[in-house]
């Protein structure tokens, strides 16, 4: 399933126009106290685990850097500029390109509008110079949209949920409940107001406790919803390429 | 152990000036059909993870991309440019930097030229801009210079021994022996002459195989052996630092 | 109001470390068959000049040039590459630090994901590098964020109106009516769906009228409740600073 | 007679491989205590107005930013960088290249060496990978070769006239006799010698006026003649195309 | 009297604040029939070895590539790129004034307007940066301007003369005469008119001869009173610093 | 045998595919108190000469600038850095293949390994673009492969000699005799240890003679038998080409 555990001659046995292969991509970022630096990572790691299965695709190394905005100066956050990402995908996207491989999907762990431009600008590049299908999403996008919405209202999870919150702590609870932090002392609920359209110096004086969310109200059952959910809609979207 | 499973608390609280941080390199590339294309990336994080313990240090998530040069053209290579993983390396330096870190050994598992030139390249800018020590280094390196060259001797490796031959194989027969491809036919001795100061096109075309040397002389016992050498090579340098 | 009308004497004397520069930045871009390729553009000189008024600030000359993503390939439409319009957007903003200006607003009248990236971008950089206020926005993303919903919902406009719909046909009708184009024939209702995690290499295939809404139900009236709007939210930002 | 004023439709009906498309280029330079800093910016923008008049081109959005050299510590000036210019220059010309334009004239108010060579470095660039006709000039150069020199002999200008002299103010006094600033007091005559092969830091000190020549001996008739000979050379140039 | 032919002792001991140093630029390009490819190489050369022993200064070793214009597309021309020429200027001046030089004279053989323009905006970019005294120039330059053009009268050059005529042969002549190729055949006049605000794809269709003037009048005789007016007024300019 | 030395013409007729083109590349490095900053230059060059006699090939005027990495702080050194260098050569190459050029050895005097690298870096992406024939080496290197080596110990240098030692000042001797420094006193033995794989900010300070080797030992007649095996294996290499 790892696609750099294949020798040479089984990747050119089994490595084709049709393959389905899949680059997660996460980041080294403040989450609270609750969740460890590789929260993103690891939710996007598991959900290619899962839809890799569903489709018989190929998972490259996932990437555990990406570019960090509002949580970029504290104590952990390990961030690449903007123009380091957009080459680092553009490279491996052309690459497996060279390598015939013409369906391909970047998943991140980390939703941040710079990071997902940087990867978008790549991925733009890489359509507009070849014939390719690429799909580009962050799992929390799909939980964002109208229908992934509506989804979160059944599940309970309240609107306002962000970064280091319900949604995240539930799917570490799945993917590695060895990293939940909180042995003593419960994360507490933070709404923090982060001014929108001022270009911020230093954010983190905004959101003092670095999440967006109440983390004590995650679930295991909540966390195996959710990447439920996620699976099944990128699944769909494999599809549909 | 891994950096990033760390809180963003507990980073503050255990990661300071004193603290070794190991950066892992890899690649993804063709090494002959006895060995796996993440032949390089396992044998940096095995190594990673032993020195690690030795100087209770901390490992930052390996990158298995890099640059690939007379492996390039085969199928399964993943090659990084020049300039991107160079940059990739000097923004995770500088961060490492912001946060306080000031001892790295960056360890690559590929001994490329111009791989570890970038990866050097990246490192000498840091260091020329911050007051703090870097090691970078391919465990490779370590074997062919002069100490390494008399150590291959004793362990019975020969002069030749190079890319995905007994010396790679031994290697990976102890960190992860299920990648060991070779079920029912043996990897066959390979000695190329490459031409060395021609620049190729087509390096493949004068190195069928893809490899360089003997993985059917490959075991365990060279493999223990190789590993404990550069782990306790590797532990010195550090504590020169 | 226009920086550039003034003398160098009189620059010297008016502008210091509280006056209000606003950049209004444009783009020309495909906009259906009832609005003119400067659409945008209009849109953000017409808020910047009565902004300017409110709060005494001057206004730099407007760039209409900006990034366009899913309108790329429409008849007239011309695009900046991304690292023009960041490179651009970071020397202005530097040269008016180097003459004392303090208080910034990048006020762009199209709202596209990439366009915003790229300015956003370059004012991060200078606001991480100088002590300034910046705020950059687009006048739509204060349409459709919380607050802006529920004005557009109270002043009758649909959810799905958005680029080349109702909204931007009422606005300028008041700021160049003689632009409105639909003489003899109405610009009908389109609601295009475009594929939203998928790379697109010729989105206008999913988008064939190249607008999103109904212009039909344009109105002056609408053009001057949403430009109040607009421009309140504006001058409450800007007393924020 | 505004490029970006036509809708999509139109652009596609009007625009061919014969249209002169015209792109005003002008700049936020100091010009003396008498001219305002947008003064080159009017001057191109007026020609560009009448020049497409006779040659039935269209006028794209003007740009008001371009690379200051002497003047650029005068307070006021606002200079891009060499290359963010070059890469505006090259992104519009190939855009318009994208939309089947094939005649282009790139007209610049302001004269200065480093800022021409960056609009014909992008222009060069253009005609090396298209087949593409495009005139770079200001309409200074045209005053200051062979031909223009004698006009400006008959004309009554001095030899040594230059930048914010009476060529300038007279020019304005035609376009925009409202930003004429010498209200009770007039501008002096000032002949500055700045040093030709030293590369300046402070070239101001040199120039402390910020004008060459006499623009109080400025005049309508002489702006209405500049201009007329200045628009007939290009209209000449055009038709060599 | 040249630098590089210096220890790195004596270096250290002769070379401090008030030594001036010489950087001849020179290009490989067109000459006609008569003259080598090496001529505006040569030309600086030989300039900068006289004013070197008049102000007892240092002569880098030369470069003999810069950037050709209108002769780029013949036989054996060979030209940078703007931003290689701009780079390496700027990389030897820094490390001229890390080496404690503060007065340097870039001297270039060539006079084309894009490969002065390069190494102006190296110097401009040092200056802005350091507190160092830069010259610039052609010596082509310095015949042109208002003085130089009364000395080429009065030496009966006439006005037209220009690359690859009459000027050019009779400074080979006195440097090189080896190297002047008309054995048997002399070179012809050739008064080309090259369109001057149109950006050329094939200039050389323009320039048949690849000159400009005649250099069948050269004679030593010029080349020498040439030679000494350049040299004097670089040496008037140096003591001016 | 200087390419610029030829007029177009004559460049015209004689150069073609199968020319051999030789790029000599130096560098302004601290080399000892017995030899000069050009002391590399001075090699290349040399054998440049011995070499294009011997195959009837062409020179390019010599580049006398290199990246310095463990010199690069000595009075003297003169660096370009990894880029400028990789461009210049880059540009100089492309241009040979423009003119039709397919034969190029880029021989440097200097063998540093960031050097080489960034001159391989520029032949290899020539290589990937054209199909021409490139050698780059430094005759150092031939110099310490195997063959090599058995050389040096039959001339008796000895294995540990390096920068500024024996072998170079042995070649000096014979190539510019006039520039070896010691009179009067004798340059001393200098063996330093600089730590292999830790990154250097001050790496002089490891290296205080800035030599490795003994100079004293040097020879005429070591001198002619280097430079005989140097040309003698580069004459083969252009052979196999």
């Amino acid at each position: 399933m790892y696609l750099d555990e294949l020798s040479t001659k089984e990747f050119k046995k089994r490595i084709n126009k049709n393959t389905v292969v899949i680059l997660p991509v996460g980041i080294i970022e403040e989450h609270g106290t609750a969740l460890p630096l590789c929260t993103d990572s690891l939710q996007s790691e598991y959900v290619a685990e899962r839809v890799a299965e569903k489709v018989k695709g190929y998972i490259l190394p996932p990437i555990r850097y990406g570019v960090c905005s509002s949580t970029k100066n504290f104590p952990g956050s390990i961030s690449l500029s903007f123009d380091t990402m957009r080459k680092l995908i553009y490279d491996i996207l052309s690459e497996l390109i060279r390598n015939n491989v013409r369906k391909v999907v970047v998943l991140s762990g980390h939703a941040g509008r710079m990071h997902m431009s940087a990867i978008r600008l790549a991925a733009k590049k890489i359509v507009n110079e070849f014939n390719v299908k690429i799909i580009v999403l962050s799992d929390y996008e799909l939980l964002y949209d109208e229908k992934g919405r509506k989804f979160l209202k059944k599940t309970g999870i309240p609107e306002y949920d962000g970064h280091g919150g319900a949604i995240e702590a539930s799917r570490i609870m799945i993917s590695r409940p060895d990293l939940i932090k909180c042995k003593g002392r419960r994360a507490k609920k933070s709404l923090p107001k982060i001014p929108r359209y001022h270009i911020l110096r230093n954010p983190e004086k905004y959101f003092p406790e670095g999440i967006i969310g109440d983390p004590s109200t995650a679930s295991k059952e909540k966390g195996e919803k959710i990447t439920d959910f996620v699976v099944k809609e990128i699944v769909r979207l494999i599809k549909e390429m």
